[in-house]
Formats: structure tokens, sequence, C-alpha cells
């Protein structure tokens, strides 16, 4: 790949960004569309903007970038809470450690890379990429103190960085905790696991317990209930029943019968609509419903698991903090989520079976990540044409022409790969609920990790390693030549991660902003099925578990290439500032908090960010290696070992808040 | 090495061990060796034995055997606490799973060994000890599944019985805490890292924080002091002052003139006791006496930590369990440890320190454990007799002699190894002392791990790996195939470890029983300086961290080698129904109890168990693969799965406790 398939790479993504943008500017502006980008205000029944006049909705105008760039972070911090404010943390830390780097790696590095070796410079645009890599600089060269005094700026800054952001969100997490309105979860404690007796129900149980225990400080307990399947279905067919007979069911239908979209005629629903009159009637329904009034325990089981209410936030958190009980498995208490926050399904889970489906998810997890090697390496094979060429001959005359052949290497793998990606956080997802989180927060965070392991390990591992070596997996039964192995191989996928930053990075951006699966289900349900009503919009929270992972690729992609491939770093500034801006409107417009999560996912991120760093020294310490630089690898060492020291550090300066 | 040159090593040191027995049962009866042999009960001031006719003196008695079998557990409680109880039940539970493994290895695993090829065998004395290990067995062989079976058998009751025992110990846990009469360190917590303010002494924020925050149970505190150099010199002094002035220092020049030991005259020490008068009226020294009482600050700073006491035990542990304040390195409360298991020197020490004290012994404890390889691959050279002959010719002579020969490969190895690490434990101790920690028996239990992990590495692995593949010590740079090399490493060293356990085994406990340094020193005090004083004895307490990670090595032998050698299985139950004696006389008359750890040392002995098991099974994975049963081999997985999941189990279940 050259400077001039990199610019066309580029250029078609600037240019689809530009379109969508402009799409999305006119979009937003038609008053159908106001449940699919401004869903908080919706859902939060705001008092409506003033519709523009007609003609103007056509012009495309960038008001709503002034609006996302101007809005204070108090403003943000009321509307999408602390998890909120921690993500667009995350950006704005990426775009501060990423600006030194840049200024660091463009000036000093990339010029040491380009006349590393004393050779013909042919005119820049069809200059090679790797020209501009650190494989230009040759073996012993003076100037490789430039990538290792570049490694060190970078180092120091980012982690002074990561300290500053790491204070100041466990500030924001404690006054949070200190301002906000006394809130009903910070009295409660959840008590799982609570042992079964012959003699008294569980209510008696935690009622004996607690006042036993704590008796200056028990207020009261709920019990948590398990509605069993029967009472599912009697729930369901009361809502059928209620929803079949209203009028407005009848309207719908006539919708239907205009559409004609339905092969079926009125009458059939009309018909159903009667008939629903015999099932009340019928004898095993009436049954069905005495049953529940007279027993209503068969219905509405009492479940291990309570919340238990105290007098003050103290003596709730000292009852979540120690332990209640001889038998560690029985009567764990742990803090209580906020009522929105509970998962209420996963409440029902016997509490000795979580450990185990911890471990079961986990492992099911890890064989994911390996199962997925067969699209990656099957996408890593279009970069390297002459493979294919090799394996589909018939391809050859087309893949012979330039333009072809630059979409091809250029932008058709990352398209692949971001599609098989996008099965992953759904999965991961479903997961999260089988381990057997008690909060939705907890679930999407935890899937949050997923897909951050997996995104790092199958987009970052995978293709680095099938791309130099392919077909050979087994580089990490060597631990030590790990280093070489990396940087042998890191540098050549430059180009692709580069294309990867174009069509995931902007072009992902503006499909976000543009929420393409929300419009084409507004325009069906609008122009198809002729719904009117505003209120059947659907609402939904921001999407931490595939946005975190997805920037925080980007900052790891941004240190491991940062000495090698510096050419890189200026796209990624033009990604974080782009991402700031969207992602700020997003949040401001479209998602609504149903809950808070306290902005627990920043331990994840500083972890993420330090293996990162690491792993960046670590390639720094093969290539000065391979370089035959014995200076610079001797100056990885302290390096690396200070970084760790460093992450130990906050971990025990910060992490209990 | 062939079954006679075993024997002669067993019988060596059978011999050996009658003799120190006899010996020891001699000199337990003399008086003058009382404070050597019953060194507990003259420091708890019991009252003397009757002392046996002079004639009887002299007739070996197994008289302390019977003693030793027959007291109760209950008495030994009282007597030696829970860690000493926790100590005996490892060798319990060890003597019951190995009873179980010799059964089962003895009449299934040795025959299908030892017929496991069709040749002609020699006379047993005469028989290569290789033909009784699995080596023996063909390729192939439709007789593995007997190795199989009995690893599951082995497994199966070790977790049965690691289970059984936790449940004992952590009921005797809370019995102990439930049970104790009111203890002082129970309603205290000690308070570290308290924050530096110009305006108040660390005293009163003690009292300002505990009394806004803790006002209901709060009782009162105690600062912890440092006394400066200069004060312990004044200290030492006046010590000195006082013993050079009394009547009894002249009493004992006078024995050392009689004796004649030094030699200087008795006048030497007289006008020294003269000069001490003048140094008393010395000015410096009446100065600094002055100061002392006028700044007593300036001799007793105020260290920021205290001990804070509560009114309550819950209080108190409330307070230890709970985060004092944001910042998680400031306030750092934890339970106080027993006032005599408090180790006050490392109080003093800041909090902010002590995780990089941590950090860097871990990092000096695995370079001593690597630094070690050099005398380890020195001792194992001589295993290996031909490749000493090659090294020094001029042995070759001497190494022919058959005698020389079996004492060389069977004995001295062993000796050489032992006396090497007979330094690693006091090093160790003195790494867990800059460690930090605030109490003796975490002292002692963080040193007993890291002999463990030393132990285990240089006499385990580095023995086995060394002794197979001599200088190719990067086995471990492809994981892959450890088992392969460990399966085909292991069995070769059998011989070696047979001997192992006679020396540092069987030896060690003679030696033990004997206690030789306190022997010697009490020899050389009685009949060399003629003190006559019993007083004069020292007293210490049960050196845990050497024996539990000795008792625990063998186990790991003996797990280890079960399948692939179990000829060294009947060695290893002598070894410990010995080794239940032994250790049961010195806790009853030996050793005394200064502090009470509270069988917190369980743990670590599970994991380590844990630890053996599951590599034995992928030692057992190798072995398989090498004979190509991969029956064998798919057995062994489902099993290392089912104790890892065990493992986890208990530490969900115990582990808190």
């Amino acid at each position: 790949m050259n400077v001039s398939a990199l610019l066309t790479s580029a250029a078609i993504n600037i240019g689809v960004c530009v379109l969508l943008l402009s799409l999305y500017s006119v979009l937003r502006k038609q008053p159908s569309n106001l449940s699919v980008y401004f869903g908080r205000r919706l859902h939060q029944a705001l008092p409506r903007r003033h519709d523009p006049p007609r003609f103007e909705r056509f012009i495309p105008t960038p008001s709503w970038i002034l609006k996302a760039w101007e809005t204070p972070e108090e403003e943000i911090l009321a509307i999408g809470g602390l998890d909120a404010i921690v993500f667009l943390r995350i950006i704005i830390f990426s775009l501060r450690v990423f600006s030194v780097a840049t200024f660091v790696c463009v000036f000093l590095v990339l010029p040491v890379n380009y006349y590393g070796q004393e050779m013909h410079h042919k005119q820049i645009p069809s200059e090679s990429l790797e020209v501009f890599t650190i494989e230009n600089v040759k073996e012993g060269s003076r100037w490789l103190w430039a990538h290792c005094l570049a490694l060190y700026i970078i180092t120091c800054s980012a982690c002074l960085l990561l300290y500053v952001e790491y204070k100041n969100i466990s500030t924001m997490r404690l006054e949070y905790i200190k301002a906000s309105s006394p809130n009903l979860s910070q009295f409660t404690v959840l008590v799982r696991s609570i042992p079964w007796s012959e003699q008294k129900s569980y209510s008696d149980s935690v009622f004996a317990f607690f006042s036993k225990y704590h008796g200056n400080s028990y207020l009261g307990h709920q019990m948590v209930y398990w509605c069993g399947t029967i009472r599912k279905l009697v729930t369901d067919a009361q809502k059928i029943c209620s929803g079949v007979s209203s009028e407005d069911f009848s309207n719908k239908c006539k919708h239907l019968l205009n559409c004609g979209f339905c092969g079926g005629s009125a009458k059939t629903f009309r018909v159903l609509s009667k008939e629903s009159e015999s099932v009340k009637d019928n004898v095993f329904y009436r049954d069905l419903d005495a049953t529940i009034k007279e027993k209503p325990l068969l219905f509405k089981q009492e479940v291990p698991a309570a919340f238990v209410f105290f007098r003050t936030r103290f003596a709730a958190c000292v009852a979540a903090e120690t332990l209640q009980s001889s038998n560690p498995m029985l009567w764990v208490t742990d803090f209580a989520p906020e009522p929105h926050d509970i998962y209420w399904s996963n409440l029902c889970i016997p509490y000795r079976q979580i450990w185990i489906r911890k471990i079961v998810t986990l492992l099911t997890t890890a064989v994911l990540m390996f199962l997925f090697l067969i699209p990656v390496t099957f996408v890593q094979g279009l970069t390297h044409l002459e493979q294919l060429q090799q394996a589909f001959p018939f391809l050859k005359n087309i893949l012979e022409k330039k333009f072809i052949n630059q979409v091809v290497t250029g932008y058709l793998p990352s398209v692949i790969l971001l599609l098989f990606l996008l099965a992953v956080p759904p999965i991961m997802m479903a997961f999260s609920s089988v381990e057997g989180s008690v909060s939705r927060s907890g679930r999407k965070k935890s899937a949050c990790c997923k897909v951050l392991y997996f995104v790092i390990w199958n987009v970052f591992f995978v293709n680095v390693l099938s791309g130099s070596v392919i077909s050979q997996i087994s580089v990490f039964s060597s631990p030590k030549s790990i280093p070489t192995q990396l940087a042998k191989a890191v540098p050549t996928q430059a180009s692709f991660f580069m294309t990867y930053i174009f069509t995931s990075g902007w072009a992902g951006l503006s499909i976000e902003l543009i929420q393409p699966l929300p419009l084409i289900y507004n325009l069906i349900t609008r122009h198809i099925l002729r719904r009117k009503d505003e209120a059947c919009n659907w609402s939904y929270s921001f999407p931490y578990h595939t946005e975190v992972p997805r920037v925080l690729l980007f900052g790891h992609l941004g240190f491991t290439f940062s000495i090698l491939a510096p050419l890189m770093l200026p796209f990624l500034l033009c990604y974080f500032l782009f991402a700031l801006l969207v992602y700020r409107n997003q949040i401001l417009n479209v998602y609504i908090t149903k809950y808070e999560g306290g902005g627990q996912i920043w331990p994840a991120v500083h972890n993420c960010t330090i293996f990162s760093l690491v792993l960046t020294q670590i390639i720094g310490l093969g290539v000065f290696g391979l370089k035959l630089s014995t200076v610079g690898a001797g100056f990885m060492i302290p390096l690396i070992i200070l970084t760790l020291l460093f992450n130990e550090y906050c971990r025990k300066r910060f992490s209990p808040i």
C-alpha cells in the first residue's frame, strides 16, 4: 500500500462521512424523525423545539456541532449521569495523550523513519507506507534514541494524565455519593442465599436474623418473589385480552387494512376480538383465575433473596460489607442496586450457582474468542492480494484493476471485520446475563470487559500475528520470543489499521450519529404502518458495552503504533475529536439514562491503558532488539517496571473507592 | 541405582535414626539437659519431673513415644494453640491420603509397572529401580488404565479429606474466636497512616477522628512511640551500668577466671567495673539525662500509628473492616494482633512504603530462587556419576569402589542440598520482616509461603529438570511441551528423591528431636562457662516457617511420584508416622507458644496440596501422551478441571473465615 492508496481510502471515508453528516443534519430537522434523534427529549417530555420552516429543513447546517461543543460538563452530568461523564473523560484523556504523542512522533520520529536509510526517495504520493514506519530505520542506527525518547515522553504523559483523571473521577464519585439526595438504595442491603428452614418462611427468617443481629438499625424488608410460568401466562393472557378488546386495536386493524400490508382482511381480527370474550368464559381459564385467588403462593413464590432496609446509611454500609454468617455461602449481603438498576430475573438464581456460572461464562467467552479466528483469518487474507490471487485464480483479472485493488486492500477487509464484530456485543451481553449479575449496570460493565478482551484479541493480536505469519498461530508457545515476534509483525500491519481507523472509526461514528436501525424502524412504522403517535418511540440507554471497548481499542492502536508508524496518529486524533462531538450530541439528544452506574467503568479503562502502554514498551523492546540497539532495549526495561509500579500505586490509592 | 543401593541407603539412615533416638532418650533423662528438652515445662514453671536414678538414666527407653502418642488433642490445643493443631492436622491429612495412595499404588500400580514389559527379571536386590517405575510399562499398553484409576482414587480421596479438614479447621477457628475469654485484641483496631496536621498532634487527630465517626463505641486509644537511636543508646548504657556494677557480674568474672577460657585476667573486668562509676559522673551523660527529662518528645516520638479501643467486639470489627477515609491510603484500619504477637518495629514503617516493600521483597525472593540454581545444579551432577568422572578424572579410582559409589550417589547429594537449604529460612524470615508485617504470626506465615515456593522450585523442579536435561534450563520457553518434558524427567529422578526422603526426612526428624544447636550451647554454658542457673535457658517458639514447607514438600513428592514410582510411598508413610510422633513430642516438651496465630496457615496448605494434585495430573497427562494412551490422557483433562473447580468451591466456601 502506498501513500496514494491511503489517501484514496481516507478520501472515500471523508466523503462518506461528509455525506452522512449532511444527511444527518437534514434528517434531524424533519419533525417525523423526532423520535429517532431526540429520544431523550421526547422521553422526558421536554418542551418541543421550534420547527424550522419547510425550506430550511433541507439545508444541511452544522448547528448541532456547536451545541454539542458548547454544552458545559455540569449539564451533561445532570443529563447522562456519572457514567456519561466518565465515558467522555476517556475520550478527552485520549485526545490529550495523543496530542502530545502526535506532536512528538510527527516532529521527531517521523523524519527519523523517513530518512532512516540512504535511499532514493520517490515522490511522496507514490512512496510506500513502509518508508514512514520504523522498518525503514537501518539496523544499529544512532537515531533510535529518538524512538526511545518518544516512548518515554508518551509513557510519562499518559501516566500523569491517567493519575489526574483517576483522581478527578474518584472525587466525582465521592461527591456524587455525598451530594445525592437521600437515595433508597443507600439504605438498603440485598441479602441472598437465605437458608431454608422447615419451620419458618424466608420472610420470617430474614426478620428473625436481622432483628437479632442488627436490632438497632433494622427497619424492615421486602422479599423477592418469583412469578411462576403459569402466572406469567395468565398475565400475558390478561394483557392480550384487554388489548384485543380495546377500541384502539380495531383502529389499528383499520390501518393495516388500509395499507394492505398484511395478507388477511380486517375481518380476521374482528372475529378474534369477539372470540376473546368467549375465552373469558372458558372453564379452564376461570378455574385458573380462582386458583390464583385461593393459593397466591403457588403463583408468587418466595425466593431466598430479600431487600433489607436500615435506619441509617452507615448501618446499611456495615451490613453490606461485613460477613454475616459462619458459612460465607449463606446470608450473603451486598449493596443494593438502585431500583431502576436491578436486574430482577437474576435475583432468582440460587447464590450457589453463581461462582460456577462465572467460570462457565469465562470459559465460553474464551472459546468464542478463539473460534472467531476463522473469519478474522479470512479477512486478513484480503490485505495480502497475492495470497488471495493464488487461492482464487479467477479473481486475477478483476484484482489487477487499480481502483478495485485499492478498494479491496483498503476498504473491504475492515468492513467485513466490522460486520462480524457487530454480532459480538449482544452475545457478550447474553453471557453477562447468564453470569448472574444482579444489576443492569453490573451486567453492562461485565459485558464491556468481555467485549474489550474480545476486540483487543481479535482485532489487534490476531490481525498482527496472522498477518505476518499466516497459519502459524502457535506463536505464543515461546514466551521469550514474543517481543521479537510482535516487533516484526506489528509494523507490517500499519496500513491495515489505518484503514480500520477510517472505516470503523470515522465511518462508524457517522453511522452512530445517523442511527440507521431506529431510522428504518421509524420509516416503516410511519409510512407503511401509518402510526402517528410519538409516544411509541423506543427509548434506550447508552450502549457503553460497545462504545467503551471501541474507544479503548483505538487508544490501544494509537499507543502500539505511536513510534512504529507515526503516520497513524494524526488520523487518530481526528477520530477522537470527532468522537467527542458525536458522543456529546448523542448523550444530549438520543440516549436516556435509565439508571446510574456511578462511573464504575474507569478502573477497567485504567487497566486497559496500562496494558496498552506495557505492550507498547514490550514491542519497543523487541524493535530495539531487532535493530541491534542494546541501549534502547536497556532503557525499555526500567520503563516497563516503572509503569507497572505506577499501576500498582494507583490500585492502592484509588481502587477501593 | 538398584534395589540393593536403595536398601543400603535406607539401612544407613535407619541406623543413624535408631542411634540418634537412643541418644535422645538417654540425653533427655540427664537433669543437666532439662533446659534443652523440656524448655516449655521450665518456661511455664511446671512441677519438675521425678528424676530417674543414676543407673536408669543411661538406658534408652521408648517412653516418650508412648507419651507423645497418647496425649489427647485437647491438651495439645491448650499447650500449643491452634497453630500447633493445624500443623499436626497437615501431618494427619498426609498420613490418611498416603495410606490410601500406598494401598492403591502398591497393590495395583506396582505389579503393572514390574510386569510392564516382557523381559527377564533379575533377582530383586540387583534389579534396577527403573523396573518399578512407569518407565518399564511399554507404549500403548492396555494396563495403563490402572494408573489412570489410581490417579482418580488418589485425587478423590485427597479432595474429600481436604474438604473435611478445611471444614474442621474453620469450625475450630470459629470456636476459638467464640470461646476465648474476652481478649483485648478483639476490642482493638490498629490504625496506621494517620494524616499529619500542623495544628494537632497525632494523638489529638485520632481522638477527634474516632470520637466524630465512631462516637458511640470509641473508648480510647494508645499511640505508638518511636524510641530514637539516642534513647536506645541511653537505655543500653543504663543497662550496662547496672549490669557492670552488680555483684553478679564480678562472680561471673571469677568463673571466667577459673576456667581460664578468656585470655585476660579477672582484673581487666574489675577495672571496667570501677570505671563505670566515673561514666555516671561524666558531663555528657548527665546532660543527656537532663535532656530526656526536659524534652521527653525528643526521645519518644509519636508515630502515625495507634491502637484504638472500642466498647464492643462488633464495633471494633466494623471499624477494622470498613474504609475510613476517602483516600484509602489514610486512616488505614486493621484488626489489631494479640499483644504478644505485635511486631513493634514494623509499626513505625510509613504505610505508603508497604506496597513497594512487598513488591521489592517478592522480586528479591524470585531472584534468590533463581540464583540458588548454581549449588543445586552442582549437587545434581553428583547423582550422575559418569558426568562427575568426566569432569574430575582423578576421582575415577575412588568412585569405582562399590561402597563409595553407593554413598556418593545415595547420600552425599541430599546432604549437600540440605546444608544449603538450611540457610534459606533465616533469609526468608528477614525478607518477611522487611516486608512490613505488623504481627509476628503474619511475618511467620509470609516467610512460610516464601520458603514453600523456594523448596518446591529448588528441590523439586530444578532437580527434576536439570537432572534430565542438564544445562538446558530454558525448558519453560515452550508451555505446550511442559507435560511431556515433566513426564520424561520426573520418573528418572525417583531414586534421588527416595534418598532425599531418607536424609532430609528421617534423619532430619531425628536431628529435630535431638536439637543439636541448643544441646551444644547448653554443654558450653554448663561445662566450659560453668553457669548453673536453669533460668538462663533460651525458649523459642515453633519454627512453622521451616517445618510446614518441609512437610508439604514431602506431600508434594508423594503426590507427584505416586503413580510414577510407587516404591517411594511406603518410605513416605514411615516418614509421616515418625513426623507425627516427633512433632507432638516437640510441641509438648520443647517449644513455647508466645502468641496465637489462629491457624491462618491452612489456606496456604490447601492451595499447595491442590497445586501438587494438579501438577500430578499434568504429569499424568504427559505420561499417557508418551505411552500413546489417548484414553488415559483424555481422562486426565476432566480430572484437572474438576480439581480446579473443587479448589474454587473451597475458596468460596471457607476462605473468608
